[in-house]
């Protein structure tokens, strides 16, 4: 493996991405030469292209050459526009089928109701801010308890900050209650303790009617004001969860085919390597998943905001218009709250070597691979399409994730340049570095290094090892952040609404 | 002290409050008798009232009789109204000027630059959720090593979930780094490590220039992408604390005047009670801390929305339009949400026995007592004014009081009638009951039975028994949320904005 000085991204693509600053005649991926200097980052044409071409990197249309451009030439602001290149229709189609494969299966549990697991958790899920202290003292003793329990990989707090002066009725007490209930009935933990004060707006009661769960020997709830305070919550929640620990040890992984897998896809602390890099890997990935059954779900809406047909044109109608009214629905809540949505590149991203809001955006949704988009989820939704699908989400890394595991995420995974520390308890973060040293100088924190790719490695040996990578991590092997005991304080659902 | 059937709040009163049903013929507090059957929480006329007649209760205009009223009859929605009773100009004085009183001291910390403590904590204060694991991590070795450091209470972490994700300028990251800043210049903290992650919105040198502070032996920052992650941030931010822990161990209490105290008035979980009990007796616990020289800061302006005149007519035209300015925020703010503001009295109010938007509003505001309301603060913002003065936050427990502890409050005193069970280190809160029966059922979390006074403890009393319990906290007595270890988790800043 020889250092790369310029990356094909894809074999279709017109240009290559020069990893370093580039001197006239160097040699550029499949046999041609720069013609003049490349800064690194920016594009370089690998042939000739005619003035209205259309420019593809990504193996997607990225805009449409405003003059004829010689091969080894600069391509960026100068001589590339947006045109109306982009595919702008719903199936348009830039979207390859997934490809037969040889069936694999991983290690995983298999819950009553037929559903995979990739661990083996219990929870203590609040209503309110108000039982966070007692949800993890409940937490924290019973985990000290978990030696006599073999077989149970944690108990997890899911505290937040809201649950009382929010309006009783409406966007924001519905989010909250479908984003707590969808943890409260995650395949990943075998018991939950739903906790409440008592008094708060989030009534536990309504929670669980509007989400049709119902308690069980697997689903407790109370409150503290009806268990008579903090120590004898404490005391009872504590009792609660061990009993539930004792009817979930001894459970064993047994083969399951991969469609048991959901994959919540995340990008935080983004570099210019993560769209050369760990992203298209990823993508690389996620279209193996996706051809063995499994699911992945791409999220961060601001993200792709004004190149949303960078993936109506791999969905249906349907599909496209839902989509399309989450986008409608961003712009008036940002709006309202005396933001703008915009996601065009900025004077930096320029400079680094981006030119078009679809070159920008398709760096962010490469990680989703190329397959068809089936499916578009509101925050939180359960997710039950296999294949691609879309969770609306912001792009803040804690909410995006938060989303995705209560809508069923079992597994994460989360591409980062600049080094973030994520976890997702109860849901196993592999952590994906876009470059070398962030591999190096955060060895304990990162799972996989991208930065290989631009050593010589191909994209799609890196998606293969991704992909291996995901399904040992399935199967029970840990993650750094879960060497490190991360995922707790990450659970944070999205916040909709005035706090009263 | 036998129960007591019907309460007169003041002595200026015109009605009383029945506690029980009181049939007729029923004794009223000053001799006269129930000319008619009272509901329970409702009121009772203890003279005769011309139609037109403004109506006291608090010591305050509630309404006015919109037709004659008999000595000894029920008092409602029937025969009284909002009229134009209430004093609505600035200055139109319901206010009582503090009485002078012998000086009283508490032994509290006096820092360097003259502030005085009633703890001696260390914190760990995140710029961003991202942080947040790191934090706790430090935080949680910090403390196990405390017994090597005698006289420091604890080390707080100080962990959110905004930080990232929000727009770098404007009323969200301001609000997020006053407050953040706030709590790094608490005098209960005797040395603070900032940490970040390395590449959030919410940078720390940015944060650090905005509020005017300075690295120094207690004030730290680190990030963790400039340690090179988890394990190495850990022990980097352990060291860190551990030398300040050094540097902060071994401070010994010291008299000093009751001027050093800034007392947050807060109520959770309110019930008939609240507006009877606890609060009044709150109200004349503040009057004597007022006297003594200290500060009191009144809050939740979700619950004075539509009955702002009983704060401006105890201020000065300046300060009453600084409170109006806000009200009119919050309405734009409330309705770019799609909200409305509403505090009316509900039906469920009325059927309680709140008749008017003023009385319902009273029961909140007698906790802050009868002296003049001398400044507004925005959120978060430091509270340099003695005497009473107000901020604007949230009616949300945590949000409101993590306002009042980033803009000083050293105590927080906190009126609750169905069991708030709440912290907010490093700030002690004491814990009022507005009943026996919760005082009872809650022991271990309730601090003070304000039920009392419905056995004949008058409120005088029992705010006089509150002042004290004030000295005796400030002074280093644990209040119960203290003894619980509870107060890491309710540190909520206001959140503003979109997340992206
Ligand atoms: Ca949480
Ligand atoms: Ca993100
Ligand atoms: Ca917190
Ligand atoms: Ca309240
Ligand atoms: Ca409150």
């Amino acid at each position: 493996m020889s250092a790369v000085a310029a990356l094909r991204l894809h074999p279709h693509d017109d240009v290559a991405v020069a990893v370093v600053a580039l001197a006239p005649g160097a040699a550029l991926p499949g046999g041609g030469h720069a013609a003049e200097a490349i800064p690194a980052g920016h594009k370089v044409a690998l042939h000739p292209l005619a003035a209205g071409s259309v420019v593809r990197k990504y193996g997607q249309a990225i805009g449409a050459t405003t003059q004829a451009v010689a091969a080894g030439a600069w391509v960026h602001v100068h001589n590339l526009g947006l045109g109306d290149a982009a595919p702008r229709l719903p199936g348009g189609g830039t979207a390859t089928a997934p490809v037969p494969v040889t069936p694999r299966t991983f290690e995983g549990y298999l819950r009553a109701d037929g559903r995979g697991a990739t661990r083996n958790y219990l929870a203590v899920v609040t209503s309110v801010n108000c039982s966070a202290h007692v949800a993890r003292a409940v937490a924290r003793r019973a985990e000290d308890r978990l030696h006599e329990f073999p077989g149970i990989d944690g108990v997890v707090p899911i505290t937040h900050a809201s649950g009382c002066a929010l309006d009783g009725r409406g966007a924001a007490i519905d989010v909250l209650r479908r984003t707590l209930a969808g943890y409260a009935r995650h395949a990943n933990f075998a018991g939950v303790l739903m906790l409440g004060l008592g008094c708060e707006t989030n009534q536990l009661p309504d929670l669980l009617a509007a989400e049709g769960l119902r308690e069980s020997d697997t689903l407790g709830a109370t409150t503290i004001q009806g268990e008579g305070g903090t120590a004898a919550t404490i005391a009872a929640g504590l009792e609660r969860i061990l009993a539930m620990a004792a009817a979930a040890t001894g459970v064993k992984r047994v083969p399951m085919p991969l469609s048991h897998l959901t994959l919540g896809l995340q990008c935080g602390g983004s570099d210019g390597y993560s769209g050369i890099t760990a992203n298209p890997a990823l993508g690389a990935a996620v279209d193996r998943l996706v051809a063995h059954g499994g699911a992945a779900i791409l999220s961060e809406t601001p993200e792709i905001y004004g190149a949303e047909h960078l993936l109506t044109c791999r969905a249906t109608p349907v599909v496209a218009d839902a989509l399309m009214a989450r986008i409608a629905w961003w712009e008036a809540h940002v709006a309202a709250t005396g933001g703008s949505m915009d996601n065009n590149p900025s004077a930096g991203n320029k400079a680094g070597g981006l030119t078009t809001i679809l070159e920008k955006s398709l760096g962010a949704v490469a990680k989703a691979g190329s397959t068809p988009l089936n499916a578009v989820y509101g925050y939180a939704e359960p997710v039950t399409a296999r294949g691609l699908s879309f969770m609306d989400t912001p792009g803040y890394d804690p909410v995006a994730a938060t989303g995705q595991v209560a809508g069923g995420a079992n597994l994460i995974a989360f591409t980062t340049g600049r080094g973030s520390v994520f976890g997702c308890r109860p849901a196993p973060s592999l952590k994906l570095a876009t470059n070398s040293d962030l591999f190096r100088r955060m060895a304990g924190d990162m799972d996989i290094d991208c930065g290989r790719i631009l050593g010589g490695m191909s994209i799609d040996a890196m998606g293969e090892e991704i992909f291996e990578a995901l399904v040992a991590t399935a199967s029970g092997r840990l993650t750094k952040s879960e060497e490190l005991g991360i995922g707790d304080d990450e659970i944070q659902p999205w916040r909709l609404g005035a706090t009263m």
